[in-house]
């Protein structure tokens, strides 16, 4: 079996050599510029390890971690445009760099890409490949839908937050592993235990970063407030709606009109977190589904060491070491 | 075989009866708005045609038929947001009735939702029609940037100019006509045929749209002009600047620098369009390209009358019937 850094230097070789076509540089520039711009490549070290982890031969699920991997910057490109957003990974965002035509029609063609490389699949899996993938896109644009949906809402509930979360970020995570565990050959429960794994892992995953910005880490010392300067519905947020009394619950309001975007709203919206313990409901409701990731992953039917690089990944992903 | 009334019909009926699910209504709402527009429905009406032509049961295409109207869709919802078109068939665009953010994603996830009815192919083709739709859907996203590209320059040849037709509008016509060839049960050089059929047939319906935009017809009193306007470098006036004099590609280039936007601007391109004669010389390649289209019909390997609604179809078409 393979580290995760060798599994990140296998996929990273794999993408330095995915070719694309020179022509038109309009169009296959901003397509490069976004694949450079890096990052953890978590998505389709999923896949690899869990493929590595059935049959011990990673690279025969290249093809698909590739497509996994062109998916999520698809998304990532279009997302940006829709969250107006000037920087990814500190550089300039595509439709900035570029220009919003050129993003969305590169993150267009990524897509049809992505479908290039699943065409790569073993014939007596590509349909069941395909149709995991096909779902697992439509419910991916479906969470970015309610997502924005969310923004001018103030009766999201907790469980509508979780389906968002679960369509918008879990879902991937959970078909990049299945889409793996089904390259190496494993069977059909192993395959669910891995798509449940990869669920409770995001959805925890997503606490944690509700959790962190606002609350910070002191290992990294990140700044906090982003989400409540920008009024984000988390899962702090609902939670503190839906647990006020109507006096807190008109403060909290009056301080999410307010437009004056300072230390003393975040300040001023924190205290009420504190008084509604909405910090610890988070933890809780992450703590559940990280136990329940960790229940699927123990119900594989693979020995416990081969388990241990999935189990570690998921710890480090919550611990925000990788 | 099937007249095509009746396959327009079939193809609307299974149109209907496609369901998609209600939630999120934001998501879903301008996917159904935009197959609501209606129009002529070609595209997948040729796969159906095809189909048809090769074994009396266009049923089996319809699938791929409306893979192949889900596509085309997803260009238009996603090309109107680039052109910042305010109206499509006489209604509002969908980035206009709904938003951009909307157009962009449910764009997506209408291309997602042609990957679907794809994978209802007889696995014995599968592959081979979907590694057809990807390069078609590659090409079409090539072609569209090309198109956009040519805004800014003045020094696109005509051969750039075919080469961007074909890919835009030509290749999706080919393609639809093969992968219903395909599922018929079409031999490999039938299924060529198809194709070359739908590709030259394609370029000569784009090169009859630029020759009524600026001469226009008297069948319809279609107005005319509006290529000239925006300044559209179509096969005529790339043909003006290839062909003119220094002192003519002066006057032609003074004329696309003039701010004011009337119908003076209009008389004088067509003006210098007649000089050089730039419509003969259209007129000639749109003839050699449906003269090269009617080859490759004749060419099919089935008796002539099965042939003849295809024929009939591409008449019509380019006579602007359809």
């Amino acid at each position: 079996m393979k580290s995760v850094a060798e599994l990140q230097e296998l996929f990273n070789k794999a993408l330095q050599s995915f070719a694309l076509p020179d022509k038109p540089v309009s169009l296959y520039s901003p397509f490069h510029y976004m694949l450079s711009l890096g990052g953890k490549r978590l998505r389709p070290v999923l896949v690899l390890m869990a493929c590595d982890l059935v049959c011990d031969e990673a690279e025969r699920a290249l093809p698909q971690a590739l497509a996994i991997e062109l998916f999520h910057n698809f998304t990532l490109v279009h997302d940006d445009i829709m969250d107006e957003a000037p920087l990814r990974r500190g550089l300039q965002t595509v439709h900035k760099k570029f220009s919003m035509n050129a993003a969305i029609l590169s993150g267009d063609v990524m897509l049809v890409y992505a479908y290039v490389q699943l065409l790569q699949t073993n014939s007596s899996i590509q349909n069941a490949v395909m149709k995991l993938f096909n779902k697992t896109a439509i419910e991916v644009c479906e969470g970015q839908q309610l997502d924005v949906d969310f923004e001018n809402r103030m009766d999201v509930t907790l469980s509508e937050y979780l389906n968002m979360i679960t369509l918008k970020t879990s879902v991937l995570l959970a078909g990049s592993l299945k889409i793996g565990a089904m390259i190496g050959g494993a069977n059909e429960a192993d395959c669910d235990h891995f798509y449940a794994f990869g669920k409770h892992t995001g959805i925890a995953f997503q606490l944690q970063d509700d959790i962190l910005d606002s609350f910070g880490d002191q290992k990294f010392g990140k700044q906090i407030g982003g989400d409540i300067l920008m009024n984000k519905k988390t899962y702090l947020l609902i939670s503190a709606l839906e647990n006020a009394s109507p006096s807190e619950r008109n403060e909290l309001k009056d301080r999410l009109n307010e437009k004056n975007n300072s230390t003393e709203k975040i300040d001023a919206i924190l205290s009420i977190y504190k008084k509604l313990k909405v910090r610890e409901k988070a933890e809780a409701e992450k703590q559940k589904h990280f136990e329940l990731a960790l229940r699927h992953l123990n119900s594989l039917s693979y020995p416990g060491e081969r388990k241990e690089n999935l189990r570690k990944f998921a710890v480090d992903l919550l611990e925000r070491k990788l």
